[in-house]
């Protein structure tokens, strides 16, 4: 997935719904800290609140993690406790692992990001989803401002993830919801070429019946008309471009070169 | 997302679709090996190649880096060259950026694992999502030797995405088109306690509309009837727990007892 970030600057995404406030709440490692703007700015997600982040602010381990997404780290707002950090917001989930002990609904990470989505299809309604420190995840009076908690579904032998990698399932599972990046399902790269014309394909078809002909590769008259429908059909179903067609017959000529230069 | 992983020994996902082979394209760091052998885990994908690992193989930098999924590092086969990697594969997806000048269907993340899916639905058919190197992604003679690309849409402005993420997103997206690990959309936690009853609840506010009797807290005779309905609307919308409705008759009392000595 090599690529260049060209973007220095934040590239706030279009036409999608209000995207979610993202809070670390006692993040330890600034290069934990750059890794989730990198994470979040991949996803259209731009807004970063840090609760006592252990190692002081600003950090310059963030910076260097961060990949370029410095937008995101140069406007994170720090506060000293988590209720300041959410209390302009209306709805919060808190990422847990299961089984906190805390009375709470627990969404999969499809539904809670579902939930902010409907949140704001009324109205601009501020979202925010936290996290809590690497080590320990967020405290039980973490999640008790929040209006549910969030868990993404992994391998529950091996479901340990690291922060970044946290924020970056959560971001990316918001932006499928309704990702305005996303163009069709599937597109066709046509590498400055084109599909070859049907007509393109029968002059091929032609060429190679010709030279079969001519080397007596037709054995029965009875299996010749199922041949050329099977090798139409491959033809056909490859999606020949202009040059693969070209190619070809390229090909065709040199092989039958050789074949008569091996009967003389 | 804190949590332990406790298991040493690979988890294979259970009834699942056969998850994909992930095959990384000469890979640079062993610490990405590391971390994407870690991802692949976290989502049930167990099949790991390499071909042609920079710095050699085993590394030691991959074991530390794959927090305890060295089953996965184990087990991974070393290649010298893609098309061995590949050799026994039916249906392999290149990741890559956009335009890459080569002739190939290019599907978003969601279509392409879904194609994975459909290929696996009739029989076992082996299947397989290659990765390029950190720094270039795939060459073109890799991407030829699959059957289509798969490309994650990200914020176009900033797409970049180290290989443990784009593996991580994949394997994810993967995992997400049939989870087993995922239950309900929502799951009540309830932390050792229960539901309060109807007759608990309402319980509760005779005793809540008694001290507000007392208190003279309904000014008219019109009014009651609608604020008692609100606050017991409320009451059931949070949905109380028994010991919620105990925690609050003591709150009432102690709120009571403050008034009565106020007032003396």
């Amino acid at each position: 997935m090599a690529g260049t970030n060209t973007a220095k600057e934040v590239q706030a995404p279009e036409n999608t719904p209000l995207a979610p406030v993202i809070i670390l709440v006692g993040p330890q490692l600034g290069e934990n800290i750059g890794m989730c703007a990198r994470a979040m700015l991949n996803c259209g997600v731009t807004e970063l609140r840090i609760v006592k982040p252990r190692d002081g602010w600003p950090n310059p381990a963030a910076v260097s993690a961060a990949s370029g997404a410095i937008a995101v780290l140069d406007n994170a707002k720090i506060f000293d406790t988590t209720a300041e950090a959410l209390q302009d917001l209306e709805f919060v989930l808190a990422t847990t692992a299961r089984n906190r002990g805390i009375v709470k609904d627990i969404y999969t990470a499809e539904a809670g990001v579902k939930l902010i989505h409907e949140h704001n299809a009324g109205r601009a309604q501020k979202c925010g989803i936290m996290f809590g420190p690497e080590r320990t995840g967020l405290e039980n009076d973490d999640i008790a401002l929040a209006n549910a908690t969030l868990s993404i579904p992994l391998n529950p032998g091996f479901s340990s993830l690291n922060l970044a990698q946290a924020v970056l399932l959560v971001c990316y599972t918001w932006l499928s919801c309704d990702n305005p990046y996303k163009t069709a399902d599937v597109e066709k790269e046509m590498g400055g070429t084109e599909l070859a014309t049907k007509a393109e394909v029968e002059n091929l078809m032609d060429h190679l019946v010709d030279d079969l002909e001519t080397g007596g590769f037709f054995r029965s008259a009875e299996q010749k008309p199922t041949i050329i429908r099977n090798v139409r059909n491959f033809f056909f179903r490859a999606g020949m471009t202009a040059q693969d067609v070209r190619t070809m017959h390229g090909i065709f000529t040199c092989l039958t070169g050789k074949r008569h230069r091996k009967a003389e």
